[in-house]
């Protein structure tokens, strides 16, 4: 680990107080698979009746926990479930091995909780293609079992943190017809994006009552204008992985509830948010809102390839309004575009309209607007309603620190 | 333009000797198109008889000289040609005025050398959305008509130098059957690939004797694995131009002739070559070669995906031997891979093998490696055969340095 890195300027004040969930218990330890003195394991528990669903990277050189959680993602919720996950080794292109570290700690776990094999999730995040230590693991669950609290989401938070310079949570409460449900989420990744050690893993707890299959349904799809809309370098892990448990215990059914659909969709943004956040040498939050475009797929392209964009994006470290680089960002996206029908704004600031600079920007208004530590850039195509937005960063001195420097 | 940047540590000893090739003349002169004291625009005048053949960039953003050489590139050759290619302005995103711009330099230039303006093809590179100052480059266009000589093509290579550290040129010779062709060709670029001031111009002349269509179905094949294979960043210029120009004057007919094929190959990898070594902060020249992939187009799609990644180029420019990174560049290109099947070398160290690192391998084995200045990475996919080898540069904090500071 490249020495103690600075907590970002884009960090909020704290972690924020999230309540306990009914049904679902917390631990972290210190079990020394690659860093001394910190926690870089957790457990979480949760009671019979819980269901879990999942989107996991579709990188075709996925870690062993990831094959694994994907192959036990559609299982009975009747034993309940428990999700285990280490920073520090992420068990990815570790051959034949890789498995039989996920099989070890699996067994450990449901020996000491009771679960089947079956319903013990697990994810890694760290260095590719080392042997994971299991054994450091596996001596640690006992200690990890008898120390499981409803109110140490905190520390599992900590716990997953790999080039994280801050833990990240969140959590919403709605009120439902049928009476109060609570979310609770928290996630690490210093980029979504990222190898080594800064791979995304995102868990997610409610009380609710809902099957399976809507719950993966709701998943997938506001996973997409959430963690699959953001980006730090466009290098996509090879661990990612969601998860949402939900344990019934409110009583409250939501299936079909846009109350919890919203609340749900409003606290994945945020955690997607405090990713970016946290992305690797970011100081600048940037969201990038496409609209006008031939269709959504098509507007999605056009803001990944500005938000990807390493000259978008050192433009915005360099706090220069350098708009040129949205218009060469969008002509490379390879999708329909009209030079005169474009239109860019920084904020509500009119850059560029009619395939020029607008006649009343000026450099003065640009250069001010690029000061601020949040930025919006809009780019309208004018062609038809696709739409999307999608969140970066800046490019900066740190990322190229943290990552030529990280492993040596 | 951020100061005078320090040539690069990859750059050649110096410019090569280039051959007059009989039938074109050159000429540069200092126009303060944006810069002062330095050439900054340059003239190719080719006799009666040139055919003229082209690639350009498929941005949906392209600038105004870009298109005007689409629309003429298949014109007659009986007249001749000229090539006006100015630095600091690139004209694009700058609605109609472009266009304008683009007619009354070819009026000017057709009126000093008596072509029809059809036969008058003008390039510029630099910086996007400002109004090009035509009026600096037409006032400069008896003096550039006088001053043209068959020897100063190294002038002309200075006159088109953006962001770029040394002036790029390249030359073949070939003996045919039919007797002796040259070809001697000129570049541009501190990325493919870049905006603001870092677009890729090439200019290739040679005496040889070939029609306009077999020698625009060779210039678009060979660039295909020449100039299509380089990435500094990814992101695709607005103005990216590519001209070859043929006199005939030596009598010698080439099409058919493979002689003349790989001379003009080889002549083309160089420059591109050379284009990569002025890649924007650039210390390492990475050759990516990819074989074992189910068909060619997706070996191209992962070799750009390990060339592109920016942690990839990290560990490269820290000299960090992080062989996981392109596992995960292979896995996120979403091309046919088998974690058991793939094969990745550095030079002739064998890394990993059969899913997991190589029992050969030492740590010390790639950090050796890593300090070379030129850098081989092959993956084998073990899937069919397909392949494709890309170049690029590693990226540092020099890379930051130019971008996040030029404009301003």
């Amino acid at each position: 680990m490249a020495g103690k890195l600075t907590v970002s300027p884009l960090a909020p004040e704290g972690f924020p107080k999230l309540p306990m969930i009914d049904g679902v218990r917390f631990a972290a330890v210190e079990a020394g698979v690659r860093y001394e003195g910190r926690k870089d394991v957790m457990l979480a528990v949760c009671d019979p009746g819980t269901v879990v669903t999942g989107v996991f990277t579709r990188s075709s050189t996925r870690s062993a926990p990831v094959l694994d959680c994907e192959a036990k993602i559609g299982g009975n919720a009747e034993a309940g479930a428990a999700i285990l996950a280490n920073s520090g080794n992420s068990n990815a292109f570790t051959g034949g091995a890789g498995q039989e570290s996920v099989e070890a700690i699996c067994a450990e776990v449901a020996r000491a909780t009771g679960l089947p094999t079956a319903r013990v999730f697990t994810a890694s995040t760290g260095v590719i293609g080392e042997r994971l230590p299991h054994d450091r693991i596996t001596a640690q669950i006992d200690k990890l079992v008898e120390t499981l609290h409803p109110a140490a989401i905190e520390a599992a938070a900590e716990a997953i943190m790999t080039t994280d310079t801050f833990a990240k949570g969140a959590t919403r409460e709605i009120e439902l017809p049928g009476g109060t449900v609570k979310i609770a989420g928290i996630a690490k990744g210093s980029g979504m994006i990222a190898p080594d050690m800064a791979t995304m893993l995102v868990y997610i707890f409610t009380d609710a009552k809902i099957g399976r299959e809507p719950l993966q349904a709701l998943l997938s799809g506001l996973n997409e204008t959430t963690f699959n809309a953001i980006t730090v370098d466009g290098d996509t892990s090879t661990s990612d992985t969601l998860l949402c448990a939900a344990t019934g215990a409110s009583g409250v059914e939501v299936e079909g509830q846009d109350g919890f659909r919203d609340g749900l969709l409003e606290m994945m943004r945020e955690l997607a948010h405090l990713v970016v956040k946290d992305g690797e040498g970011a100081t600048k939050f940037v969201e990038v809102r496409v609209s006008g475009a031939k269709h959504d797929a098509d507007a999605k392209r056009i803001a990944m390839s500005i938000a990807n964009s390493p000259l978008v994006k050192t433009a915005i470290a360099g706090e220069d309004p350098n708009w040129g680089r949205i218009v060469m960002a969008v002509g490379k996206s390879g999708c329909a575009a009209d030079r005169d029908k474009l239109t860019i704004h920084f904020g509500d600031v009119l850059v560029a309209e009619k395939g020029w600079v607008a006649e009343s920007y000026t450099e003065d208004q640009g250069s001010d607007y690029m000061k601020r530590q949040e930025l919006v850039i809009k780019v309208d195509l004018g062609l038809d309603n696709g739409h999307f937005t999608a969140w970066t960063c800046d490019l900066t001195h740190g990322y190229i620190s943290i990552n030529a420097d990280y492993r040596s």
